[in-house]
């Protein structure tokens, strides 16, 4: 099972961190592989890194956009790192149920990620296997392989008004 | 500080979850007040109700929509006890620094409570405490009065397929 979260609004990254408390809560074994955070950057982190059941990933913590100095080479070497991860999960003999690919549709859109590299690794999953891909720009190519897509779709936000983000309610 | 997020995808109630996460793994006294939700129905509060600095409180847990036999009267009452929680909430010494209201939007939709009641409680609300409020059909007076407004628009969804609710997954 395939499910997107795409959009510009608010609210992608804390619907996956929610998912997986949920999962958690019941039980079940998640996964979570993040890119362009860091690992102290959320409040969440300090949370659910410490719930029996997560193992927890973070690869290529700064994205060129909000870190100019970082080599576009080693975004894509570290977004590799991450895509070779999402496969070790799906070959792993615990067999997790939930696995939360944070960002990857930023990687997709930024092109450190090939669709057709990560549409091969999607190929073995086991149809069990509750996939979760976050990210503004979901491409057109996922969104029509996928079972599950919501759009967050920003209506209003204080950003624009030059309302600063918040710690412990953006971060 | 008002916060929406309605629309009719997935996302909402586990974005709210993860805003409480995120605000707890920051040390915010946050207080969650629960429409239409039974308890122990959601795999996520058997996590997020033994973390610290969390007060919960649930109203109303059946809806007539899902249980025919329950009075409606016997709702609204419910529902009018869970404003006035949020009005303690709002007033309490400890100083929330996160209110989430849970479904209160499906409560305006269906006319169990009124938005001009709502809006009263809303304006004694300390600009500094974050409230976020969640449900399909926010009304359309809700939405102008808040500052971030996120619609989690469905895309797609495998129950339109005819796929069941999994147990940790979407509840």
């Amino acid at each position: 099972m395939l499910c997107v979260y795409t959009g510009n609004g608010k609210g992608k990254t804390t619907a996956a961190m929610g998912q997986i408390v949920r999962a958690l809560g019941r039980g079940l074994r998640v996964c979570l592989i993040q890119l362009f955070k860091g690992k102290e950057f959320y409040g969440e982190q300090k949370i659910i890194c410490k719930l029996k059941g997560l193992d927890f990933y973070s690869f290529a913590p700064k994205h060129p956009f909000c870190f100019p100095a970082v080599k576009k080479a080693t975004v894509k070497a570290q977004c590799d790192k991450a895509l070779l991860s999402f496969k070790d999960a799906l070959k792993a003999k615990k067999h997790y149920d939930l696995i939360v690919l944070e960002e990857f549709n930023i990687a997709l859109r930024d092109g450190y990620l090939r669709y057709s590299d990560l549409s091969k690794i999607l190929d073995i999953a086991d149809k069990d296997t509750y996939i979760m891909i976050t990210g503004r720009g979901a491409p057109a190519q996922l969104i029509r392989s996928s079972d599950l897509v919501t759009e967050m779709k920003e209506i209003k936000h204080p950003f624009n008004k030059g309302i600063k983000a918040k710690k412990g309610i953006e971060y």
